[in-house]
């Protein structure tokens, strides 16, 4: 067996919930048993986060990667030095944490690149504080595929058995409708099917959502699923991709949940995400789909009010799916 | 306390599963216990029906209400004799079908006007075979709108705990984006709150969907939600009702199946029906709210698979559940 995979956690937003869950999930022996955790982000912050996490950890902060302890009841962190404690506030948006939470991912994204670290999970972000330090991205995905110079990405969930990967991100409604064309939706259902690779699945069994109710049922109900959709599919299964559709997707998250298909292609945000935070809400990850490194998120924000409050009652399940999920994707990357 | 309301069951399409599964419901011990339930249909079919259903209950064929013997084991039928039984083809749409299917509804509707019956529940109908016979109507809904002369209606679904009302339903997407206004809005938010006030619900908590993803953020993703809905919104709360949002529809499902709401104005067909159809998938039930009677309806079609190969395997949860949920909307009628 090979060594565990080394698994950088980016802090995220120090004001929020990030470093929390963090702590808490140090103390998971499931997160040691599948990797080598290491935190990218600030020791005074993990450690000021673990009166309301209860944990009582020895945050031993490094400067490089080959300083790790990797032992139980340590946290190992890439210490940034980059937040002043006393000046930040909890459970707000600010400057000083919207940056340093870029800085966390952009250095995580380079030892990733380097292979220093064998993946990431990230801790939420704020796109609010972050617009304050003068970043301007609507979320994480955007952010890595800049930094990793990639062109052809998509967002994937998953929830138990449920499995989505979405065509369009955010953008209205309207435009979301405007955007799906038969190419680019080639290229989601190519990086679903790559995707399910490094989950050791071959041959993934692929369904394509319908843009419309019943999936325009004939064209009833617009064009879309006719003119751009089904092309897509039949494009795909022509170079022998196992996909199928545009299926209604009232129906589709039902099947695919039951385990008729590993991967949904959703149309548009909402249609994906709908289904992931009712069947994962605490335990649903958040993956990007076509970078060259392997990348794992939580499936939830800063939970300021949580954060600021520091009660404790910050739920790491999603962090910690998502440390396991990376560890192994991380094996067949 | 009242007597037991009379429900009436339309039998739906003869050739799908309609007929299989109200003879399952009609050995349920609790379909008794809280409605006196009479079928409009035809007998014959219903008979054959026992085949695939493992049922031995009585047909009684009436002419009228009043013959009915409303007795465990026994189907009381007012009959309309409209299928040739060697003439119907299990499993597939055709025009007798859909005619007849048709002949219920409308007779359904005559007699619950007069107030012979308490309530509606119906089985399953399919668009094709109605078609076929010179009948044209996406669904039950739409029908039941004409048949009643009612302009202001909607599709509301239940599954457990979810409530769900729909402001646009059989139109595609982007032709729901432009539907989204102010006043139908308005008007939809009102039928939700007088249907719960059916369910004993006082002041329900209504809770109304964006249409873009994170409901628009601020203007970033779509206008609807800042021009139509929020302004919906804020009518219907200076009206006095108890009503929130635009709130993001991603989480806002998982929250209402908590019981954070009684009731979620969903913007769209798949917004509102995917969580419904994850979480409902056997026991979700159909309503049509604004209507002059109270209509429930099996949240599923012909199944005409099933029903062709008389397999048996017809579930009655669905249609069990409408029954239930038709009697207790028709107290408070």
């Amino acid at each position: 067996m090979k060594d565990k995979p080394v698994i950088g956690i980016t802090m995220g937003d120090a004001a929020g919930i990030g470093p929390e869950i963090i702590d808490k999930a140090f103390t998971s022996t499931e997160v040691h048993q599948v990797c080598r955790p290491i935190v990218i982000g600030d020791a005074n912050v993990l450690n000021n986060a673990q009166k309301p996490a209860h944990t009582n950890l020895k945050i031993h902060s490094l400067k490089h990667l080959a300083e790790a302890l990797f032992q139980p009841r340590v946290i190992d962190v890439y210490d940034m030095h980059n937040i002043e404690l006393k000046k930040l506030k909890m459970g707000q948006p600010q400057a000083i944490a919207g940056k340093a939470s870029y800085e966390y991912v952009a250095k995580a994204v380079e030892l990733a690149l380097k292979g220093e670290i064998d993946g990431i999970a990230t801790a939420p972000i704020n796109k609010e504080a972050l617009k304050m330090a003068g970043i301007k991205y609507p979320g994480h995905t955007e952010m890595l595929a800049e930094l990793t110079g990639t062109r052809d990405y998509a967002m994937m969930f998953v929830a138990g058995s449920l499995r989505v990967i979405l065509a369009t991100i955010h953008v209205s409604l309207r435009e979301a409708c405007d955007l799906i064309k038969k190419e680019s939706l080639i290229t989601t259902i190519r990086l679903a099917d790559e995707m399910m690779q490094k989950f050791d699945i071959e041959k993934a069994r692929i369904a394509v959502a319908g843009l419309n109710p019943h999936a325009g049922e004939g064209g009833l109900f617009g064009h879309e699923d006719i003119d751009e959709i089904k092309p897509a599919v039949d494009s795909a299964r022509s170079i022998g991709l196992n996909v199928v559709g545009p299926l209604p997707a009232d129906t589709l998250f039902h099947r695919a949940k039951e385990g008729e298909f590993d991967i949904v292609v959703a149309m548009y945000h909402d249609q994906g995400c709908i289904p992931i935070k009712l069947l994962g809400f605490d335990i649903g990850v958040n993956i990007t789909v076509g970078l060259p490194i392997i990348r794992t998120s939580v499936d939830h924000g800063t939970a300021y009010g949580r954060a600021g409050l520091m009660l404790g009652t910050g739920n790491p399940s999603s962090l910690i799916e998502a440390i396991k999920l990376a560890s192994q994707l991380s094996r067949n990357h």
